[in-house]
């Protein structure tokens, strides 16, 4: 299973795809794509559409994960980022992806079992877990990533409850 | 000039649009694209997509004209409408046609004189400027339409500016 992880945003959306087999978790792809800042908001949109069928076409993911609202975002930001996933998930939809989504305290309590876990230590945690040298840079791609692996436990989870019926 | 005036919303997107010719305004189309509910938010996305690439195609506009955000919006419609309209902007941007923008504010005093002017008040003025036998419904369509005008007023007075230099 291939689970691409978006975080989406006008000016840079974090990518990663993560790849779950017999049991190994490893990350397969990480971009974030930016969108130069002079050009009008519906031509970054184009730029931001245009990757994303890009990637989808190279990385074949089976799913997409992305995150919901954080509840403490401004008006302002929501408006912008949410143009952006508008534009992220028809590119999915497009492509007949399935889109699944995790709200934030979801993706914490995931991959550190702290819903008051701190964006850097969920990264460490990240990075851990894919066996990466480094945390993954910018943040948005560490944070896809996060999404990403949030669903593949999540999955792993739900199988195992079938299992046991 | 044709320009098309559009109000994004998952739910319904209201979309008018009205060709200037020889100082005439005319409504040369009206449509409230709706998406069905039972369908996830991309396949909805991906339906408003689809219509509008449809209308571009058919109505052919010079330009086109939407609202900017709300500043009493709560951050969930922020992010909702969002989503609806960076669709919206890439259908444009696709087809090359430029995005005006001007906020609830402009479009009152353009229509009415008045930036304290009630929804009921703008949708009259827009019938009557249009010269429709009854107000544009659903409310969507008819704030779509005013949007159209109001660039068409403002495109009238910036001409008017060049003249008098």
């Amino acid at each position: 299973m291939i689970v691409l992880g978006i975080d989406p945003g006008i000016g840079t959306t974090g990518t990663a795809a993560v790849q779950e087999a017999k049991g190994q978790l490893s990350l397969i792809s990480s971009l974030g794509i930016t969108t130069p800042a002079h050009l009008s908001s519906s031509q970054r949109l184009l730029t931001l559409f245009q990757s994303m069928v890009a990637l989808i076409k190279k990385v074949k993911p089976d799913v997409a994960a992305l995150e919901t609202l954080f509840f403490n975002t401004n008006v302002t930001t929501a408006f912008s980022v949410g143009q952006a996933r508008g534009v992220v998930m028809l590119s999915l939809a497009q492509a007949n992806i399935p889109v699944v989504e995790y709200n934030p305290m979801q993706v914490k309590v995931a991959l550190t079992g702290y819903g008051a876990a701190k964006k850097m230590q969920l990264n460490r945690m990240v990075a851990q877990i894919l066996h990466l040298s480094k945390p993954l840079a910018p943040d948005d791609v560490a944070d896809a990533a996060a999404i990403a692996l949030t669903h593949c436990f999540s999955y792993k989870l739900k199988r195992l409850e079938n299992i046991s019926r």
